[in-house]
């Protein structure tokens, strides 16, 4: 293998993440308390530093939207600081006994909890993934790999440079927290492939980053946080919930994976239904791209095949009517990316039915998909949603970011 | 996508997969007790399909080894319909609550077993794979794509035929088991792209298999098997113990992955141990590949580098003295496969940093290697076991081939 500048700070993760994986809770709380005290005191050169890639990604034209997710101030320095101490506060899952018994032939048999190794995570814009991101494999026992997007690289030096000191003060090794180096695909490509060096790779942003993470990787990957969530409004539905619950869905908040993308209705209450749901999008501001039942609203725009399986992130949701919960159940199964899917139902039986045949990584019954969150689900903690079905599925807290081994203790035996 | 024999084969796993995961435990035990019926009865066929593939190797001049791996007779198709009868006596994993809880607000947490969905197997001579994998996949709800090897095509080709006709007579699509057609490396390659309508794939065979599929695999994998294991024998070691666990691990079984390949020897007691056990190793016909202390015996050949990653899978064992408990587990995380590594000590202390600090899926003291089974720890079935880190480590029974949903109930919750 060539000693590129990857494989230099991936061997360093390895060692770092040997000691790591020996840590005491004690020892790793206190790291992520000595973290949020640094960030709050180094809060002079990381904004220096942020205000760089800010400066830099205004002048290179970019929208305003993304601007504002790269944008740090003391508020949400605070918040990442804060975050640490919500993470130091939630117990260790390193060391948890999951199974434990002793075998006929009197072997003693436990199966622990430990830390995978050496995680490597892949994201987009918002600094402030840099602290979480540190903090949560701080605590599962990993030493961290961050690979950010090169707009905020300025930030992510210095979030990463304080994170490290306070690492090193606390007697862990510094290399725990490492930024991949370089700024092209190529030092990406080598972090993608580094399997041995790096346990498991989370890749945390847009689909496109992460069909091209599965497509390269040899790695392991677990896939988060494309979400083409569906809401279907069943025969037996209570339309004033459903129309809630719709709402909240599509419009609490439009840029994160858990929002609705898109709307289901049964043939039996669409004459009620589609005129009312589609008023009430539009006073919301949000554009509906509907079949021939929707379309013929006012101000519906005909949804196109590629509607079904689009995630708008915005006020943008694609509608149809289904003529019965199979079909519902068979649009979900084909369009979703998997995520989060909800039927709105007073029947017990279609509730049951959707649950059971929907094959997504949450299925909600009578609520918005907006409930799909690591914090929602009282996790404390999140690194991301995924929806692959390996290894994790769904929001991902710290015991999700442990691997087990077996121990098997006896007294000379053999077989 | 092209429409290829192979996509074909993949859909209708796919769609029979929806039907198996509704499918009731009653179901599927009924089905698995008919598939091992229907082997029974089918013995006439199904024999005369494997003298085919076995008088074919010999005829292109198979080692006899392989040739035994590759031959069926009565007692082994029973022993292959007793398996599928053992199946159906295990629990059903899908269903089962692992986590539940009524949030703050009311919403109703659950996540539950689910099957994967479609599960792919790679694996070379033996056709008793081709039962084992199949009943383990049903009963975990798995519709499964059979890849054996083309030595024993004809064999599997036989025993499928006789799986689907039980699959189909029982009520379920016969489509739950199918082999993937063509022989090539070509449809090889497509299952391992088949990202989308294979959810999940197993390589169960040698390292090259193995790491081909790895390499090529857009699938997720379940890597299996591998074991480079080792035996340290500690300074506190009760030596009598020592050679009994270290005759054991390597030479009960020499073809398995859980044999040990390996002997790190203490070098406080290596004056008395290595030519203890070099003559004991010799009496039992084992070669030994030995660093420089052991080369000093009589019969022990000098290792290579190369020695230290071999798994030999026959009679024969690398052997080192090492300085230090640090030595020997710094030699173990350096060569191992971490598939089960052992230490033979009386002392507290040194058990326990072998075990936190060794990082294999299973981690023994006191007892042989040859215990990482799945058979041995009670899972009562098997279909590998996982050396990597994601998902399943070690031996995987039935719930190790699940995935989990979320199910999340409320009464009209928004947020």
């Amino acid at each position: 293998m060539p000693h590129s500048a990857f494989t230099a700070v991936a061997v360093r993760a390895r060692a770092a993440s040997t000691e790591l994986a020996l840590a005491t809770r004690a020892t790793k709380d206190a790291t992520l308390e000595a973290m949020a005290d640094a960030l709050l005191a180094d809060v002079g050169p990381i904004l220096a530093a942020n205000v760089a890639d800010v400066d830099a990604a205004a002048a290179s034209g970019t929208p305003d939207h993304l601007i504002d997710r790269l944008r740090l101030d003391e508020s949400r320095l605070a918040a990442m600081a804060q975050g640490l101490r919500d993470v130091a506060a939630l117990p260790d899952p390193v060391g948890e006994v999951l199974r434990g018994s002793t075998l006929a032939n009197g072997l003693q048999l436990r199966q622990v909890r430990v830390p995978f190794g050496v995680v490597g995570i892949i994201y987009e814009a918002r600094p402030n993934v840099t602290a979480d991101a540190a903090g949560i494999c701080l605590k599962s026992g990993n030493a961290v790999l961050l690979r950010g997007s090169s707009s905020a690289l300025q930030s992510n030096t210095a979030i990463v440079a304080t994170l490290r000191r306070a690492a090193g003060g606390s007697g862990l090794p510094e290399d725990v927290v490492q930024l991949v180096p370089g700024e092209g695909h190529e030092s990406v490509k080598e972090l993608m492939r580094a399997r041995g060096l790096v346990d498991v790779l989370i890749p945390r942003g847009g689909a496109g980053l992460i069909a091209s993470v599965v497509e390269e990787s040899t790695v392991p990957v677990i896939e988060t946080g494309v979400g083409n969530c569906h809401v279907y409004v069943d025969s037996a539905a209570d339309l004033d919930m459903a129309e809630r619950i719709v709402l909240n869905a599509k419009t609490h908040r439009t840029s994160v994976c858990n929002a609705a993308e898109s709307l289901l209705v049964h043939e039996d209450v669409a004459a009620e239904f589609v005129p009312r749901i589609v008023r009430a999008l539009q006073e919301a501001r949000v554009l509906v791209h509907g079949d021939a039942s929707f379309a013929a609203c006012d101000g519906v725009v005909p949804a196109t095949e590629e509607d079904w399986g689009t995630e708008y992130l915005g006020l943008e949701i694609s509608a149809a009517v289904v003529p019965s919960l199979d079909a519902a159940i068979a649009h979900i199964r084909q369009h979703s990316s998997a995520h989060s899917d909800a039927i709105v139902t007073d029947s017990q039986s279609h509730a049951q039915r959707f649950v059971a045949a929907v094959d997504s990584a949450a299925v909600l019954v009578n609520a918005s998909t907006r409930f799909t969150d690591g914090g929602e689900f009282g996790f404390g903690a999140e690194i991301g949603i995924s929806t692959q079905k390996l290894h994790a599925r769904g929001p991902m807290g710290l015991p999700e970011m442990t691997s087990t081994k077996y121990v098997v203790t006896g007294a000379g035996h053999t077989r």
